[in-house]
């Protein structure tokens, strides 16, 4: 583990400005609820400022506004949640690897592995692919024909990635995400479905993570295209021939159907669903439960969450969600008996 | 690769008749936007009319109502999408499978595995299993006690099939895939779970294609099944003792909760939520993002989409949701004032 | 397999009153619709009762109120639904494990594996990993670097278990379950995100059974925490920094974001969204589908679904939602021109 260093030494390297005492010695990140004295805990939503009264860290990162909350040495930096992903990278840096190839791996001969990378435990590397500079390819994992695998990628175990797929570099994907299955094309004929071969491929770029059990389909004939710094969650499945702009960001479970076009800039809200063959324009943010099911042009927040309630208040209000149409009627009929609208 | 064939030789092989030059020669599919002169493209939805005008494909499929939008040499079809599915299988066959055991396989000495099969590496065959002919089992895969596997069924890598379940034929199991993992059956037992043995199996039909990351359950007594030509795309969940009805299909995300009765040629959209004990009817047609929660009985489209809107909208129109019941007492205390309902 | 059993055995083992034959001898459970004659089915929702009439079954569990709906040999029970559990396990025990480390499993030096445990082909036990007694890893599976498996456990294949996380005694996990992937961590910083290491670990009780691909996710600095007999049905995604309460279940697809505290003795809906950093109390039940968007103080049930409709009645309604401001304004208009509201 590096470190530890002054709260000043922490200030020098990442920016930041000390207030209260310089010298405090920091080993590790904490949360303001669990934290030790020797380390530093944050507090970037004001909702939480009570936890600072009684908190044992050592320092804490605050944003200008909540320097005077506390008499605790300080980082006061201008956007502390950033700052403290900064420190936490300082004490916490990624895992360097021992390059090479575990006896019990499978790498084709045809294929092209950087020596400093490494390829784990029962991995398979199939002919043609390539493994750049310092990846490290997780146990059981693999990695099929002509797919690309780009420096210092980190796939953890369980991670598939099918024939001819690629992501750029520093891309982190963990276990049981497939990156390639083939995409949900089919076509009536008589009753039945004929299968489309999916030709295309999926193509991610630098920079991406892709969350536990989330899968990104190849494309019918084009590719499905993930551009550079998307962040997606665990469980989300992505359809074929989707593109997603570059450092969109997606929460838990979202499903995004088929040819869908998302901007660069978004963030999708858990669980959302997009339906497929839209676009959606950059800095665009979908609340969690929302479907959407036509495209959006304009940056801004969009939201279709259906309220609960108690079961009884629920289904007392909810019977009349299938009447709507019949109170508008009325309401209408009243305004006529009444000489007409008079609301605005 | 097969081909390249002419538009003539294309139409002979599977159908559909020519309009303008026979003999231009294709070699693959491809997209409206991106294909090459020497591949032919698809138009089956006229909301993409506009994308034939720029194409440089050397020739399309169409239907007989969009023949005249392009002067292009055409396959002319009654299905063009069904059509081009065809062609696009005439080009892009599925992979032969080269048979034998790969050396990393782990195949007990009591399965029966097809000459004719592939194991892939690091996969596990147990005993009593039976890999048919022309199967392939991905690596990693796994299949269990006395599961079984049909002729020409493909598991890509990392698929586990639990002891028991049983697949037809020309199934396709993407990575990820698990069938016959315990259903969901726990009983109450003073503020305890208790776990009832799952002791049914999965039984799933020829020409099965189940995306990456869904899970089938077992039964509790009795079996789950999957009926002939089941189309599943990814990380759709099929509780216990569910019978999906032969060539239904369901897009990705779908939930479908214990002891459901699916009808046949049903369609269920994206995220779509079908409850448990409840029955549909066969050529029901399920909008995405829809909970089921009592059985259809007819045919027909069924659709409980809630509208988003931008953020403000929906807030100001939504908190109302939960005051619709007094909404509609005060326009029936309005009607009442006003001499009784007077809109139908 | 134990039995068979006469169904005074069955009693004096497990409890329940028997009327009728008492020697009926039982070896195995079954449906009421396919048991035979030396099985035993239950009735444990009278909704079902008509089945009784119809079955083959050698005899049946039932409840007080339900013992003279029918002749044959009956195990009156309190709880038939967890005699019927308790029954089943009679005939169907978990399976017994042989003891050893096959020879593909990839065992660190470093590891404390129980002397009986099983580790299956091609599983990955890492340093400093600890596998209790009678825990069995399933083929392929991963115990990550001072990861702990319980005694008792049961991974089937495909589990992976990231570095420093536990489980308690009894759990089950099925196949593709990811435990301690990174959660979704990331800060904004002038439009790219900065990931957040994510350094607390997942520490799950005693007897909690967990779904396939189900996944859940390390703490960002503190620890995600499952309690003891929470049972988690498949495809869950349960975020970082979470607490759901001893004995809660949770049905299939549920979504729980970050920082979400749910309490004890919960049951959770399929599909259902709990959005993050809120607390839910004990004893409340969340409907199937229904978005949780603020904490939940008080036990009961509570809803949010939106009532699905044939797909032109729920269009003619659903209009409306989006004008419901506006429809409460001519109302009010309306009551205002009549001399005020009169409806309560």
């Amino acid at each position: 583990m590096p470190g530890p260093y002054t709260l000043a030494d922490i200030a020098t390297r990442l920016g930041g400005r000390v207030a209260g005492n310089p010298d405090v010695l920091i080993s590790q990140v904490g949360s303001l609820e669990h934290a030790q004295p020797d380390q530093i805990a944050f507090l970037s939503n004001p909702r939480y400022r009570a936890r600072l009264a009684g908190t044992r860290a050592g320092a804490v990162i605050v944003g200008a506004s909540a320097e005077t909350l506390t008499q605790l040495p300080r980082l006061v930096a201008d956007n502390p949640y950033a700052a403290f992903a900064r420190v936490s990278l300082l004490f916490n840096p990624p895992e360097a690897i021992t390059p090479g190839i575990e006896p019990s791996a499978i790498v084709d001969a045809r294929a092209h592995v950087d020596p400093s990378a490494w390829i784990g435990p029962g991995a398979v590397v199939e002919a043609g692919a390539r493994v750049g500079a310092r990846a490290s390819i997780g146990a059981g994992s693999h990695v099929g024909r002509h797919a690309g695998v780009g420096d210092d990628c980190r796939l953890f175990p369980s991670v598939v990635i099918y024939h001819g797929c690629t992501l750029g570099a520093r891309c982190v994907l963990h276990s049981g995400v497939v990156i390639g299955a083939d995409g949900f094309g089919i076509a009536q004929d008589a009753g039945r479905w004929l299968k489309i071969p999916q030709i295309g491929a999926v193509r991610i770029g630098d920079d991406v993570e892709i969350g536990a059990n989330t899968t990104i389909d190849r494309g019918a004939i084009d590719d499905t295209v993930i551009d550079d710094g998307v962040k997606l969650d665990n469980q989300i499945q992505i359809g074929h021939n989707c593109h997603v702009g570059a450092h969109t960001a997606m929460a838990g479970c979202v499903a995004v159907a088929g040819s869908a076009r998302i901007g660069a800039h978004c963030t999708i809200g858990a669980a959302a669903v997009i339906l497929g063959h839209l676009s959606i324009a950059d800095h665009v943010h979908v609340s969690a439960g929302t479907v959407i099911s036509r495209s959006i042009r304009k940056a801004g927040t969009y939201t279709g969450m259906f309220p609960f309630d108690d079961n009884a208040s629920w289904a007392r209000n909810t019977a009349h969600v299938r009447h709507l149409d019949e109170l508008a009627a009325r309401i209408r009929a009243l305004e006529k008996k009444l000489g007409g609208r008079s609301d605005g």
